[in-house]
């Protein structure tokens, strides 16, 4: 059976979506249970990859089983055995010709800035610690700058060198009490695409530059882009298809 | 100086509050900081004692220290050197013949249930996750129960074998999405008290057992009070002074 499986995980002890050698990452946890189940090698092919420290709720994947018992007992049992840091959603069968990555429209980011003078215990592995106060309407109008179709290469590098060129969907900036939640949904990003948006937004939101200047970096003008945001306030929240 | 600070901390990594030999207690890691900043031992009091796993949004803490750099320089020097599992939201001088603990007019608990068919990887540090359907409403009847003056020697011990004699001033339990928080305000807990409380609490809310039961459990009366719930869902969130 072809199927296709909706996958959340904690990034925080994960050094990356992506199969290492020896690291235990959240494919090759997915992997050694799913072959586990089938009894013989399974292959996990995902719509994304995420880097350490990097979070997912609605990663997609899609893997081959031989699997005889139904989908929900299949869905149950990847719970069971699957480490407390990932977590499988949902359970179905892919539709004819899928491709979690090929078949994707779409893809939505969120990135978690805790705004507040102090650190909090439990957002630590979950969000960015900004002390200084932020402006949410001036990183609204930065984020507007981006959106369309342009050559994001500024912001960064595309598998094999292919082309740059991407579109943004839709980005949204919304305080909500001390965290302020950065949306960007895009037909694909380029690799950091995300960080390195929300590292440039936190110096236009902390006044250092005005809203304007996200055009001008846009347009490879200078000063030099700010250093990405780091990874863990970083989540992939869903992956659309037709 | 007699100071106050209002201290959060994530108890997940932490073998409890109170101080024990060799472990890397919440006590140990604030009076090792203390100490350092004042070069001369610091010992800190704290309102309540909190167990392994469970956590704090507002444990109160006095100390005495030397210290000549004004408060907020305190403050910022503790939340420069404390473990990232460990913030100091305020820091005061305590009022003349305050004690954290005889001070105190009441103490707030919240428990965090996860209640929905699958795990969340990032709530599992900080919710008990109850997979089957729990009824909001019964769970609050059963509470109700227990609201007033009562000897709660069922739910739990006295220190050094007290009178098991408490109030309960205010108790609520409401759903959120997939949370279910529920919340107990008392004069003062017995040890474990509110675990044993929700333990018994989800066994009413599936249904096993009527809301009346808790009226029961509270008197004495048989079956057995269930296992107390786990120690990562609860958390300290404010104590109270006049």
């Amino acid at each position: 059976m072809n199927l296709l499986a909706v996958v959340a995980y904690d990034g925080t002890a994960s050094p990356g979506f992506q199969l290492q050698a020896g690291e235990p990452t959240v494919q090759g946890a997915l992997e050694a249970v799913l072959t586990r189940l089938a009894q013989a090698p399974v292959r996990v092919v995902a719509a994304g990859r995420t880097d350490a420290g990097v979070h997912a709720q609605g990663q997609v994947i899609t893997f081959c089983i031989p699997w005889q018992h139904g989908l929900s007992a299949l869905h149950q049992a990847l719970n069971a055995l699957l480490p407390d840091d990932i977590v499988v959603s949902e359970v179905r069968e892919a539709p004819a010709g899928f491709h979690p990555r090929f078949s994707a429209r779409s893809r939505e980011y969120r990135y978690t800035i805790l705004n507040q003078p102090w650190r909090s215990p439990w957002l630590r592995f979950t969000s960015w610690h900004v002390k200084q106060p932020l402006d949410v309407k001036a990183m609204r109008q930065a984020l507007s700058y981006l959106e369309g179709r342009h050559d994001f290469g500024v912001f960064g590098r595309a598998p094999q060198g292919d082309n740059t060129t991407r579109t943004i969907i839709r980005t949204d900036c919304q305080r909500h009490g001390h965290l302020i939640l950065v949306d960007i949904e895009a037909d694909a990003f380029l690799h950091r695409m995300v960080r390195r948006i929300v590292g440039a937004l936190v110096r236009i939101g902390s006044g250092e530059f005005p809203p304007e200047q996200m055009a001008l970096w846009l347009a490879g003008q200078s000063p030099k882009l700010p250093p990405p945001a780091p990874p863990q306030g970083l989540c992939l929240m869903k992956v659309n298809y037709q």
